[in-house]
């Protein structure tokens, strides 16, 4: 058995997590650390995230045996583009006493490779925010979305949180009686389900209760939707319904309407046992009826195996792949 | 003839008039300055505001012959909990000479009555935001929508300029050729209407060029918009037409179906000759066919008009208001 051994990392923006593996496909080590996107989060402090992550990865581990190493995050493209970036994960991927190359891809690509070793395919990714992807010969090709929750993101986390916040003000602007949806995102927001004796007063304070906060905390009333809609609430299964047609939308962007590669489904909206991970499914089975669907799996052990599949002793990626995802269908 | 005057403010995000008149209807002076919203500017500046265009107003007036006063603005009823503010205001009033009383109302109650002299009606305004409301007996009774970018303005001139965007990005991500709204957007925004070799890159660049500035200055593309419909661009008008069902619906949410008052339109996109302002007609006429339709005039005349009848010399306020809107229908 070979003692080479590969690591990968997959950096989001609430967590760092590193894998190291053997290409007999054992999990050798895991690490994990805070958010390091390096959009949001600067270069700097998303290279030391990844270095806490790497060394508790290698910590039983002889860094020199690992021959190859990817490292999927959140806006690779413009982290490869800015050279004090780049310098900067250099720097923490020689402290970690790694002495192989490594590559960069974007989050998109790690997120399809933990769903499924085929080259060709599509990946929708719903949790804050929301991106789907096409990729071929395991490169990410075209993306749709991921515009960000100002002019995007349909279908996301936010996107259904403020959606649930648009049905509450005009149920409150209307004088309707609150469904348990709504009375569910009045309390959330403004710790209370009572309705002021001016109206306009509640409505003023659900408004100033978000946005005392960054926009993009919305998303967190989305389990608010999909709790009311897995109890069968109609705003909120009609909410799911909506959130669904956006995102099949945004594959419909990019995915030819006879394709039949496969569909990989991430991010925390999609890969639970969520009501619009149901939705989804059935819109997507609907559009490319013959299309496999998948559901991704852990991101690093995936960016361990995009950096095995490169080296010459690995000549059955797609085996690898099926050791190291082996609930994958 | 009365020796008896009023004045009139209205004080508004970008501009702050003031208009004085006598109980013939005749106006004596008028004053501009700058923008005066003390939610957004802060009181103090509002009330610098209000000093500078209430002394160009009365110029050439002896201010202890006005006998009432009325100012209208955005945010009136957070003014009025604020003693601080209010404070401001009185200091403001009493530098300007005036000796009178005065009363604060919420701009859309004077956009209301720069409309229709009757007690009874719906007020619509669209501009940058949107807004609506019911007046009973000249008081603001029920508000629909004006909640904010984040949360509502649907149909507003943010709401198009968002849409437009969005519209751009999704023809950007499927490879669609660009129409002439969208190219239109995309030259705004990006200074040209080419598309790079990778067209991310210019999606890229065009949510950058959005989220470089604040988002309620998107409200800007909304005469791209209308410019676009005007020659009958199929997606323009489009969004023009959803836009109307956006406001028409906010209207529904406080306007009961059968109601016979006027309706003034008020703001930007709806007082002037633009489609959603024909579009916004149509909606309302089909919806409440018998309702009289108004455009709102000047607001610092209608505070005028607004603190005039509550003079017991004005024994008929509704030929006053004929004289002072005499192309009102």
């Amino acid at each position: 058995m070979s003692h080479t051994l590969v690591v990968g990392l997959d950096i989001g923006g609430t967590s760092t997590r590193a894998a190291a593996l053997n290409l007999s496909g054992e999990r050798l080590g895991a690490g994990r650390a805070g958010g390091g996107n390096p959009t949001s989060h600067g270069a700097e402090r998303a290279a030391a995230e990844l270095l806490t992550a790497l060394r508790e990865a290698l910590a039983d581990i002889d860094p020199t045996r690992v021959a190859a190493g990817t490292i999927g995050l959140a806006g690779a493209a413009r982290l490869l583009a800015d050279p004090a970036g780049r310098a900067a994960f250099d720097r923490a991927w020689h402290d970690a006493g790694l002495r192989c190359p490594y590559t960069v891809y974007g989050d998109a690509l790690v997120a399809y490779a933990s769903g499924t070793a085929a080259a060709d395919g599509t990946v929708l990714i719903a949790g804050t925010g929301a991106i789907t992807a096409r990729v071929r010969d395991l490169r990410l090709d075209r993306i749709a979305d991921g515009h960000g929750w100002l002019l995007g993101d349909a279908g996301s986390g936010f996107w259904l949180g403020r959606a649930a916040v648009r049905r509450l003000l005009a149920d409150l602007d209307a004088g309707h009686t609150l469904g348990p949806l709504t009375t569910a995102v009045l309390a959330e927001l403004t710790g209370s389900t009572d309705i002021a004796a001016r109206p306009r007063d509640t409505v003023d304070a659900t408004v100033q209760a978000v946005t005392r906060r960054p926009p993009v905390e919305l998303a967190r009333l989305a389990p608010l939707v999909s709790t009311a809609a897995a109890e069968g609430e109609p705003v909120a299964t009609a909410l799911i319904a909506e959130a669904a047609a956006h995102l099949t939308e945004s594959v419909s962007r990019i995915r030819p309407a006879d394709a039949v590669t496969p569909v990989v489904l991430g991010g925390g909206l999609l890969t639970g046992d969520t009501p619009l991970a149901t939705a989804v499914r059935a819109e997507v089975s609907r559009n490319w009826p013959q299309a496999p669907l998948r559901i991704a799996g852990d991101g690093a052990v995936a960016a361990a195996w995009l950096a095995a599949r490169e080296l010459p002793e690995v000549t059955d990626p797609a085996a690898l792949h099926a050791r190291l995802f082996p609930t994958t269908p």
